[in-house]
């Protein structure tokens, strides 16, 4: 497919994710790009794990953080991130799939909201993270 | 040094830290073991980075995510995160060194707060992250 | 209706509301109460305004803490509340008719999400709230 | 003591909390008024108070909400909160005397950040609040 024919949201996140090695690394695979919304799956590995055996804490927490990333400047502003919170509701074990699903809660010309859960294989949550973004004056030149 | 010489807090870290491949592969060093409190360093990698070119947010909140496991464990009971959160205030760069230092705010018999700092070389303040914990019945067997 | 008739829900929130002056000061009025969920209704006052002429942030955060309370205590177990976060999204004005609508998003046996959406009469949100609860085990005797 | 003789901070504060009626019903003192940092007194009253006999949630969040507005405001800058969260540590009650501290933590042309730390008549920190602010182009005119 050529670039013209790509949607602005798939465009922009083409241009962050091609050139993120950290999300590379996490092994992200982009399910969905729409406007204010991003859907992302990753499978987890022993070398994300912690002293406990599980997932560590801040690997769920880049997964969402992606997502959120995506979603926020999928409108083609550029837009960084203010404050995210993140609860852990179940443990995540090496094997695990999970999947991330951004939604945009609220938005405004200079902030916006977004909201996203991490479910794994089973369909638990895994994870619930909100987080706000302030949306620069830059566009994404793509 | 003999394990029965150590205090508590770095023979629990020391459990903990010895078996956490992902902090490992943050490459984290302990600075200070202390009950209620932890100070780590760490150095920012490329393969840390977004497609902006500086760390993942990921980054700095799975050290500071670190930092505080270590400094809620310390005490010698098992505590496990409930909710954390994080404001990204200055950008990081590839070959910064960051410090975390996590300090206990508040000590119950079930649930503690933390507040974690995170600076760069400089001693500018690149992330404040705040987390909660419940404290387990389970003691730590070190 | 008699007591015996309601739900354990309602009996929850009747002993909650029936009670707390300071929602009565509110005039916080119940649209639903269900099993992990609370829909409340309120209309802001000038004396609940700040120097700013709009709604003190603490006018919606108690409602919204209102409806989280209420929803988390409506399976019958006490719950405290552990940690709260809010994002004003729209200033709200005297005479402003306020809708929050708490939903659980989580319920383990010792914790438990509960998200919050407050919109005012046409529809827009006003705030994001959401809560985490560590739920005792005493049971509310309704 | 004339306007003219008033610091900046105190001058703004005078203007936001001589028309801030809730804060006034709160019954809030003002101890300090300072660049990026304010400290509050109230007592707590009984129609303040929940269904559990203790000082409703939003009575604690409005204190330190207040704190968090004056601090953040004291430069003269018109600053909006986009992001604020608590977490009640131990339980208030009728006649305790609170004190609320508002610190900076980080100030940037357009974000700033503070903690405010709530503490009872003995000493005791009863919430731990945290808040980031919008800084607006429009400044006081005090």
């Amino acid at each position: 497919m050529e670039n013209r024919d790509k949607s602005l949201a798939t465009r922009v996140v083409d241009a962050m994710h091609g050139n993120d090695p950290f999300s590379q690394w996490l092994g992200i695979e982009r399910v969905e790009d729409a406007p204010g919304r991003s859907v992302l799956r990753m499978t987890v590995r022993p070398e994300m794990c912690n002293g406990f055996g599980i997932a560590h804490g801040g690997i769920t927490f880049s997964f969402a953080d992606s997502a959120f990333a995506f979603a926020s400047n999928s409108h083609g502003r550029k837009s960084v991130s203010i404050e995210t919170s993140i609860s852990h509701t179940v443990a995540v074990h090496p094997g695990d799939v999970l999947t991330a699903v951004a939604e945009e809660e609220h938005l405004s010309n200079k902030l916006a909201n977004y909201r996203v859960t991490v479910t794994n294989q089973e369909g638990k949550v895994v994870a619930l993270f909100k987080g706000i973004v302030y949306r620069t004056g830059k566009e994404w030149e793509v």
